[in-house]
């Protein structure tokens, strides 16, 4: 029974601390992103920082707002705004240059992506949300960063541009298979691990091979 | 004494069935406005999905997180994200040509509009805020949704485009008479949706008649 | 020691005028960068409201959404409203043309920034968030209303903007001198009035003899 006991201990410490790498290898990602496009836009340093930090907190605040969190995490735990503006330094120090941006940009915000999706349905969930409140919260996270980053920089968001490969749907199957594993207490750091990585892989795939969802436009011609 | 009971919730209940009502209407009205104008920016179905949705639930959502009711509604209440999405697999399914848009998606807006304002100045109210501060959360639960809709789709919003009709003063009208009859307990569920009818419809005559509010450009050269 | 009770509440009483006159002089610069921006943009009057109000009153809504005051003081203390509605009236009767209209805008926004970092760090505090929670939150009602305008009207906000002066800087460093004031029970009337004008010299400084800081690109060239 102790035994039980210290292994439900172990795992539930191994889930926070996947949870914690989780979080803070997201805001990491987010904020190389939000920082690498800092870059093609000419921005300075401080502007670059400001656009790193509201891609790699925008989504966790959100996510705060909404399930009544206040203040949000990130205003409180300073340690993301300090990866956020150590990963604003890296980018200032040594990035490609502004033409070669966009590979890497959406690599990082892929994985940012995934993560966030992940840790934002556990979070929510954790909250006291149903497991279909929190999946929403979840994808509501991992695409909000992005979405705050594209509008302050005046781009449309990836997940509404025309020529954009599936975006909205990594993000949902991320979150949908978390909070199935939370509602059946299959959630694990590993399983969890692998719900992200199935986001992030499906995301970079089909910017890889060029996947689209079908348009409507297209439809009318029938 | 019993019959005025009975008949009072009665009234209740068609208050209540009205509300829901206007709630549903109003979200499938913004969430077309939101998939017709997807259509004419040639995303692909999740991509519409993604915008009818926040065009939708976004007032709803804004104003839920105004009065601190979280999870907003529309996180919890999954009717509205279906209703969003079934008016999304309509549009997708059959529409206008994209140059052909424009004017049912104003139509759309103008019906989720009048609705929202009513709605919201009644949810905000019951929430327990007075009736002033009950008619602007409606009117930013009115237009709300229509800005979200218009900057991510990379528009300049409604309400702020120079060329507009008047877009702002049937909102106001809207919420400040239903907040008015609130605060007088006359709110029934034929007032309220004449309120919302009267916001609806002056709005489409302003479209229809070109109706503007002076500008200050043309002030200077008196 | 009934003396210094007394001094001690009319220092208090002193402190309570200045952010309520910190707070209201910046709603009313924020109100008319925004009607100067709305007549730059051709809107109408009611248009200008929007725009006007949406500036003045955005920054601080933010800040009560993160810190959880629901709802905001924007939509219960009507004088707000009051005072950018008026603010709008003002520009819309009189105003430079709207080619000239781009140096007052500047610096009522830099009043309004400089006023909003300091008085909203105060709120913050007080609300019982630690310094330097309440310096970033500070920080985001500072620079928050300008972003709005900027996103609405269709601009990239200044504090983004590749040919820009200094701007999050000021507002740092007017949040952080007010966090460091209000720890130490240094925060008095004139030591806050110092820190929002010290903010608001330096961002006018920055203006005037273009005071950048490096950007990434140029680093690349070495």
């Amino acid at each position: 029974m102790a035994a039980v006991q210290i292994l439900a201990t172990q795992l539930d410490s191994a889930v926070n601390v996947a949870q914690r790498a989780g979080e803070l290898f997201g805001v990491l990602s987010f904020a190389t992103s939000g920082a690498l496009l800092a870059v093609r836009k000419n921005l300075d340093i401080f502007g670059m920082a400001v656009l790193a930090c509201a891609t790699a907190l925008g989504g966790g605040v959100i996510r705060d707002l909404l399930i009544g969190r206040t203040p949000p995490a990130a205003f409180t735990d300073l340690t993301f705004l300090c990866v956020s503006l150590a990963a604003t330094l890296i980018v200032f120090l040594r990035h490609p240059p502004a033409r070669l941006v966009r590979g890497p940009l959406e690599v990082f915000d892929a994985i940012g992506l995934g993560l966030f999706c992940v840790t934002g349905t556990v979070v929510a969930y954790h909250w006291g949300t149903g497991a279909a409140t929190a999946a929403l919260l979840g994808m509501v996270t991992g695409i909000g960063g992005g979405v705050i980053r594209d509008l302050l920089a005046g781009l449309t968001p990836s997940v509404l541009r025309p020529d954009q490969e599936l975006y909205a749907v990594p993000a949902l199957i991320g979150s949908a298979v978390t909070a199935v594993l939370l509602h059946y207490g299959l959630y694990q750091a590993w399983t969890g691990a692998l719900a992200a990585a199935s986001a992030i892989v499906l995301r970079l795939l089909a910017r890889r091979f060029g996947w689209r969802a079908p348009q409507a436009l297209r439809h009318i011609k029938n």
